[in-house]
């Protein structure tokens, strides 16, 4: 019997990889006047974000110095300034962009209160998050807000267990079917799928292994919630 | 009577401005053969951490985001993105860099933790400080840890709370007046100071206002528990 409900934030509340798609059309068009031959820039700019992965970690500023550097190593340093400025500009435009909630979310969210206690357990930058979810208009909903490194079984467990709450009872609802719903599934909770438009390719998963359901939008989630108790 | 011990991190435990200094140093000489006239390059790297905090936050990220726009801007494009490079490549070996704990800290630490319960307070990055943390060696000394994004009365207030710590019986240690010992004073808790060789422009406050002690070094800091428990 589920008794809490956690959410996702990124692609599951708010638009976010649509803008990382953006700058990263942005990064190509700017940059390729001045790349190297042959050199595959989106492979580049890939390559650079998995690299600095370990040190930097997820979110806005990670990703733009590993644009920066991108830029800058794919041109050989042929690059005027001038243009890394724009992409600067991007970064901090960004990371001052209002949050755009996703259709229906408002409402979906305000509906599940009513029945569950409400967590968020979000990755990515502190600072960032942080301010996405104050401006949300959502805050007061969420029992707790919990942004972590990564989304694993060790982090879930570690989270659930600070806030005492048992597995058995607790759905976690996201767009990535590798962070939100196959952890929480071998922890021995409930995943709840709700796939986005876009996928970050490092989310992706072939073929994932496990048990868990998929709703089309968030708007169906006290639906599957409603009909979960009934079971 | 003190039964928590709260520490600071960053040139509290281990060493953290120097490398922002020596950063400093770097962007100075890198960008200044490319200055625009007249222009004060330290004036405008500060100008824009500081117009760039509401949005970024502290950190390392933060201020190599915030050092290659103002290598952009104090030369209006003129610095070769080549340079821009040696620029990322300083803020990622600053990400990479081992953590350098000061002198006498694990044996203080140490000594501190038989008579006490320690917990940290830090501010910054959550994936930075995460790391330093986990890579000082001494993470099992602390019943928790928390990378807040500001350390001011209320975010203090919350996280005793949420330990279940009262101001009274709790002391914080660390080399910034102004985040580490004032806030807990106002509180109602302790505030002991010991100063750093260097402090960030940003932390210095003018003619603090509080009751707090200072002590030379970490190593201290024991005895001024077993003295402070005598009277």
């Amino acid at each position: 019997m589920v008794e809490v409900v956690g959410f996702d934030a990124d692609d599951t509340l708010w638009q976010c990889q649509d803008t990382f798609d953006d700058a990263e059309r942005l990064f190509l068009e700017t940059v390729s006047p001045y790349a190297s031959p042959g050199v595959d820039l989106k492979g580049v700019l890939r390559t650079t974000e998995l690299s600095n992965l370990a040190i930097s970690g997820y979110g806005v500023k990670a990703f733009g110095l590993s644009m920066i550097e991108a830029a800058v190593t794919s041109s050989a340093g042929a690059i005027p300034s001038r243009d890394i400025g724009i992409l600067v500009d991007r970064i901090n435009d960004m990371l001052r962009e209002p949050v755009k909630l996703l259709d229906g979310v408002a409402d979906a969210l305000h509906a599940v209160a009513q029945t569950h206690r409400i967590v968020m357990i979000t990755k990515g930058d502190l600072f960032h998050q942080t301010r996405k979810v104050q401006n949300s208009g959502l805050h007061h909903l969420f029992e707790h807000v919990k942004v972590v490194l990564e989304k694993d079984v060790s982090t879930y467990r570690a989270v659930l267990n600070e806030w005492g709450i048992s597995p058995s009872t607790f759905v976690m609802v996201g767009n990535s079917v590798r962070s939100d719903i196959l952890p929480i599934v071998e922890l021995g909770g409930f995943g709840l799928h709700i796939p986005y438009h876009v996928t970050w390719e490092h989310e992706v998963v072939d073929a994932p292994k496990g048990t868990f359901c998929t709703v089309a939008s968030i708007s169906d989630v006290a639906e599957w919630l409603a009909a979960e108790h009934q079971s």
